[in-house]
C-alpha cells in the first residue's frame, strides 16, 4: 500500500514537505508564509507545551501576557536589537477600513492612520522591559521570572512549514535579576532545562554550547543554544537562552535599590523555543513510511485496529477491545480504537504508520480464540503475536523501549556524523559531501567565520560547553586556536 | 490597614479599575488599548482555560491553530460579516522598516508595501472557512469540531481592562456539520457547556437566551448567549454560541457529497468566551476589601501566614507548617506559605484579602501550644480558631462551602434584581434608578428595540430560553407580544 511519499534518499526536502502535509501536521494557508497547524500536529505541540510549562513552573516561573503590538519607537531604544529585529516585520499603519466611494469594495481609510506605527512583535524584550520599569523599584521586587506563550511574526521571504514561517508559536521567558551571577545562572539553568526536554521527551540528542559573537541574539552578551543534527546532515538550532546583561535595563531605564540603598541597573535573560521544534522532531525520527513519534509526545500511543468480517465478528471484538482499552488507559496509556466501517484494516495500518503512532494492536477472531493480539512497533516495524495475559505490562515496556530506542538511534547517528577535522580538505569533505558536524579549530575571529560561511555555507553552530581546552590551528587560516568549535550547514 | 480602594457605593467603575490593578490582575500598557495581564491575573485565566479545554475535549473537540493575519478580500465574501468586523481593525500595510536617510530613526519602507493589506484577526470565521474548503469533500469528513485558543484585535475607542481591550485572549470554536439539526444541536450544547462553566466554576449565575436580530453576531442566523448580572445592576454578556447556517459555506464555497451522492453546502457554528470573563468574575463576587475568588479558580486556595517573634519561633512554625502544607497538597488543595521576613503579618493579611485568597490560616506560638490554627474565610470575613486535628477535612469543607456560598449569594442578588415590569414607568424605574434586569413584553420589532435603546440606553440582553409563552403588550408601543424579554444596561 503506497503512501506516495517521496523517499528521503531521493529528495529529503521534498520528503519533509510532503510528510508534514500527509501526516496532517500542518499546511500552508492563504496568507503568504503563515501556516495552519492541523489538529494532529497541534496535539503534539500541546504535549510539548504541557511538559515545558510544567518544567518552567517547577523552576519557579510564572506565566503572563504582554501586548502583540509594539510601538515602533521602542525598537530604537536598544541599538543592536533594532538592527536584528525591526527591519523585516509586519507594520500596522491604520486602524480602519471603509467602503470605497466607487463601490469597488473595502479600502484602507486614510483618515485612520496611526500617529506612530505599531510593529507586530517579533520578540517581546522591548515591550516587557518597558513594563518592568514600573514593576521594579527595590531588590525585594527581584527576581522576576516570567514566561509567555505567544505568537510572533518575522517577515521571512522563504518559508517552510514549522522550520521558518512568518507567524509562529513559541514561549519566551524574560527574567530580571539583581546580580550578574544570578542572571547567568538562570541562562544556563534554562539551557539545561531545554536540553533535558529535547533528550528526555523528544528523544533528540542535542549539543549544548554558546554562540559566537556574530550568531548572537541581537542585544545579548551571550547566547547559549542547543543544536541537533538532522538526518540529512544539517544542523537545527532547537532552543536559545540569552544572557542580556544590563542592555535592556539601560535602554528602558530599569534600576533597583540594592539592600545597601544604592541604585543599580537590573540584569536580564530571555529564552525561547518555538513550533520549530516540530520540524526538529519530524526530521530526527521519521522514515520513508512516514512520521515516527516518541511515545512521550504521541497524541495517542496505541492504536487498536479490528480485523473482522461482518457485524457479529466486530461486535465480539468491540467487547474485548473495550476491556483492553480501559485497562491500558488506567495504566496511563493513551489509546485510540478505530473501528470505522468506512475503511479497511490495510488502509488503517497505512494511515497510522504515516502518523507515527508508536504501537499498533491488531485483533481478529483468531486472536479472540487464542487469547492473543498482534503488536506492531512503529520504530522497528517489527510485529509480534503476544498473549492478552500481561498485555498491559508488555505495552508499557514496549513504549519505554521505543522511547529509549529512538533516542539511542538518533544519538548513534549523531556520533557517527560528528567529524573531528584537522585540515581544510577534510573540512570540505564533511561539509560538502558527508554532511554532519565538523569539529574544527578556528582562530576566533569574525572575519574567518564569515569567510568560511561565504565559501561553504557552513556556520559555527556553537562553541560546545563540553569541549576540552585544546591548542590547535585554525582550519582556514592556520592561526592559533584554543579549542574546537562545531561547524555545519544549518536549517 | 487601608487598601486605598475606592468603595463600590462611591464609584463602582473606579472601584473596578483600581481593584484590577491593585490585586495584580492586569494593567494598561504603553500600547493604546492593549493590556498586560500580570502573573496573578494570568494564573486565574489559566485555570479558566484548563477547565474549558477539558470540557471541549470531553465533548469531542480538538484544538488547532489558524493564521493571525487575514487578507482583506476574505472579509468581503460574507456581506454582513464585513460590516460587523472589517471596519474597526488593525491593518498591516507594510513588511519592512528602514533607517531614515536623514538619520532621524527608523521609518516605514514604502517599497515594502503589501499588494493586499492584511487584517489582524478580529475573529477567524473567514480564514477558517477558507481552509475548511480543502478539508471537506464528503460526509465522511464531517463533523469537524475545532477550537482555537488565540489573541484577537478589535480597534476599540474606549477601552477598560478585561472588559473591552483592543487585543484580548479568547477561544473560538468553529464547527462544520452535514445537517442543520446537528449544527443547531452543537450550538446549544456549547451554550449549556458555557453556562455549566460559569455557574459551576465561576460561581456566576447566568441566564441562557437567544439574541434579537439586531444583537446577533455578524453572519449568524442565531446567536445564543449567557448573560450575567453585575453588582452595579448592569448586564454582562459572558459567552456566545452562534448558529451560522450555511452563510460561510456559501461565501467560501464549502460543499460536501452526501451519503446519497448529492452535493450540499456545509452547516456551521462558532462560539467563544474571552478574557472578558475575568471582568465578569471580578464584578460578580468582589467587595470593598478587594477581590473574592471562588476556590475552583483561585491560583492558591489557602495562604498560611506565620505569626512570630524572632527566628526561633519562626523555625518552630516552619516545621509545623511544612507538615500541614504537605497534607493539604496531598488532598488536592493549592497552598502558599508566606514566611517572608520583609513584611509583617498585618500587611500580609491585607494583601491576601485584596487578592481574594479563599482561606487564610494564621499560626503562632500559642497555636502550636494549643494544637490549633486560626482560619479566616475571605467571602464572609469570619474567623475561627480550629484544632489541627481534622484540619484537612475542615479546609476541604470550607472551600466547598465558599464555592457554594458565592454562587448562592450571586444568585440571590440576581433574583432580587430581576423585575417583571408591565408599564413604561415601571420599566424606567428599573432601568434608570434600581438597575438590574427588566423582564418585559416587547413587540418584536427592531424599531421599538432601537427606540428604547435611544431613550434609555437599555438593550435587549436576550430572549430567555426558559421564558414562558405569555401573551402581553409591548412596554413601549402597546402592541401585542408573545413573551417577555430581558432588558438591561450592559457592559
Amino acid at each position: 500500500m503506497s503512501k506516495n511519499l517521496t523517499k528521503r534518499a531521493e529528495d529529503y526536502s521534498k520528503w519533509y514537505n510532503e510528510l508534514v502535509v500527509k501526516a496532517d501536521l500542518a499546511e500552508n494557508s492563504g496568507v503568504r508564509g503563515s501556516m495552519v497547524i492541523k489538529p494532529y500536529g497541534f496535539a503534539i505541540w500541546e504535549k510539548m507545551q504541557a511538559e515545558l510549562d510544567r518544567k518552567f513552573k517547577a523552576t519557579g516561573h510564572v506565566n503572563a501576557y504582554f501586548p502583540l503590538f509594539i510601538p515602533k519607537s521602542y525598537f530604537s531604544k536598544e541599538a543592536s536589537h533594532v538592527d536584528g529585529f525591526a527591519k523585516e516585520c509586519a507594520v500596522v499603519t491604520h486602524y480602519r477600513l471603509k467602503n470605497a466611494d466607487d463601490g469597488s469594495g473595502i479600502i484602507v481609510d486614510e483618515e485612520a492612520r496611526l500617529e506612530e506605527e505599531l510593529i507586530v512583535r517579533p520578540t517581546s524584550e522591548t515591550i516587557i522591559w518597558d513594563t518592568y520599569r514600573n514593576w521594579i523599584q527595590s531588590y525585594r521586587d527581584l527576581p522576576i521570572l516570567i514566561n509567555q506563550w505567544a505568537n510572533v511574526v518575522r517577515w521571512e521571504m522563504r518559508t517552510r512549514l514549522f522550520l521558518r514561517t512568518a507567524e509562529f508559536l513559541w514561549q519566551e521567558g524574560h527574567t530580571a535579576h539583581a546580580t550578574r551571577q544570578e542572571a547567568e545562572e538562570e541562562t544556563r539553568m534554562i539551557l539545561d532545562l531545554y536540553a533535558d526536554f529535547a533528550e528526555g521527551f523528544m528523544a533528540m540528542p542535542v549539543i549544548k554550547g554558546v554562540k559566537t559573537e556574530s550568531e548572537r541574539f541581537a542585544g545579548a552578551l551571550d547566547t547559549y543554544c542547543i543544536e541537533a543534527l538532522m538526518q540529512d546532515g544539517k544542523a537545527l538550532q532547537a532552543g536559545t537562552s540569552h544572557f542580556l546583561g544590563q542592555n535592556f535595563a539601560k535602554a528602558f531605564d530599569v534600576k533597583y535599590a540594592t539592600r545597601e540603598g544604592k541604585e543599580e541597573y537590573v540584569w536580564a535573560t530571555s529564552w525561547g523555543v518555538s513550533t520549530r521544534l516540530m520540524g526538529a522532531l519530524i526530521m530526527t525520527h521519521s522514515d520513508d513510511n512516514g512520521l515516527v513519534l516518541p511515545p512521550k509526545l504521541a497524541p495517542f500511543q496505541v492504536v487498536i485496529v479490528p480485523i473482522y468480517r461482518g457485524e457479529d465478528e466486530l461486535e465480539e471484538i468491540n467487547i474485548k477491545v473495550s476491556e483492553i482499552k480501559q485497562s491500558l488507559e488506567q495504566a496511563g496509556i493513551s489509546v485510540k480504537y478505530d473501528n470505522r466501517d468506512t475503511h479497511k484494516p490495510g488502509w488503517k495500518f497505512n494511515e497510522y504508520e504515516l502518523k507515527g503512532v508508536p504501537l499498533r494492536i491488531a485483533i481478529g477472531p483468531r486472536d479472540l480464540k487464542n487469547n492473543s493480539v498482534e503488536l506492531a512497533r512503529r520504530d522497528t516495524l517489527q510485529k509480534e503475536v503476544v498473549s492478552m495475559d500481561g498485555l498491559i505490562a508488555k505495552v508499557l515496556d514496549e513504549l519505554e523501549q521505543i522511547q529509549t530506542n529512538l533516542y539511542k538511534k538518533a544519538l548513534d547517528f549523531r556520533e557517527a556524523n560528528m567529524y573531528p577535522v584537522d585540515s581544510w580538505d577534510e573540512f570540505l569533505e564533511v561539509i560538502e559531501k558527508k554532511g554532519g558536524f565538523a569539529v574544527a579549530h578556528w582562530d576566533g575571529t569574525a572575519e574567518t567565520e564569515e569567510r568560511i560561511k561565504q565559501e561553504t555555507k557552513a556556520t559555527i553552530r556553537c562553541i560546545p560547553l563540553k569541549g576540552e581546552k585544546e591548542e590547535g590551528k585554525c582550519i582556514r587560516t592556520g592561526k592559533p586556536s584554543t579549542g574546537r568549535v562545531i561547524f555545519a550547514k544549518a536549517y
